[in-house]
């Protein structure tokens, strides 16, 4: 029997999938300004647009279906599934009409990932993989395993976890990893 | 600070949700049969009722939110949560149309459970809980915690698990342990 592959719990919002992007574009839909990025830099994501309107959007049908995939996700889970056994973890249990979407979108652009790798948790605590890739400093701190913090603005200024800026970085760090 | 409270990972069907009483009462609603809790005895629960109808039935919108509750649950989870911190996990995600009735039923019939405490998965296998109480035996062999075995049909037989044949003798176990 083969020995048993390292396991990875990779999160979706802000790390597989570009939600902040998508902030940006229904806002500039809605009320056509374009909001910078820098908006997002250091302080809570729900922070980001005026208005409390990150709140209303996550809690829009629709919004989570329709987030772009981050730069780089699909071809870098696609290699490191090779190497890894890979689960998709999303807390996704805040927003409860949003989790046939979460589903639905994961079968779009992440066809590769079974069903039976796909969890969604309110806490991550319970979660017992060996790593996990997460932008929330809240998730990451309880994780047993080892932690790759993904940046996000909210993040900024966060030193405790490995920090990876993109895709790239988190192949190169994990290829050493799997040697 | 309090010394973290040991973790069960508590299964919806056919543990807190009496999934195999309502596969019955649909099918002598829809048939006019009244099929005896025997034929769900030795077997795969999706063989259970005749002509496949299992499989439909768990694919029919309403049929999860429709499930009643197994009797003595509602007391026994909030006895146990007093003394466990309990996490419900549900192997939900080959059905991704149960997820959202899964979650209102849950809110429902367990209001004091919080969201941050609920799981969607396929496999349990990363799930890493204390303990774990489920009736299928695919998910009770890939848990490293403790294991308890609720009775089901398509369990007899199977005793390489702790068996519990209701919820009276999970709590009569887990006050033990606990102490």
């Amino acid at each position: 029997m083969d020995k048993k592959r390292p396991t990875i719990a990779i999160d979706m919002d802000g790390v597989i999938a570009d939600t902040v992007s998508n902030f940006i574009q229904w806002y500039e839909r809605d009320y056509g300004v374009r909001v910078e990025l820098e908006a997002f830099e250091g302080k809570p994501e729900a922070e980001g647009l005026p208005d409390n309107t990150v709140r209303r959007y996550v809690l829009t049908p629709g919004f989570f279906r329709s987030v772009p995939v981050m730069e780089g996700a699909k071809e870098a889970v696609l290699e490191l599934s090779e190497k890894f056994e890979i689960y998709i973890v999303s807390a996704a249990m805040e927003f409860p009409q949003s989790l046939f979407e979460k589903y639905e979108w994961l079968r779009e652009h992440f066809p590769y990932i079974s069903w039976k790798n796909i969890i969604f948790c309110g806490d991550k605590s319970i979660i017992g993989t060996d790593y996990m890739i997460d932008d929330h400093v809240r998730n990451l701190d309880v994780c047993k395993g080892k932690t790759l913090m993904f940046t996000a603005g909210h993040n900024a200024g966060v030193d405790h976890h490995k920090r990876v800026n993109n895709w790239k970085e988190v192949i190169a760090f994990l290829k050493e990893e799997a040697l």
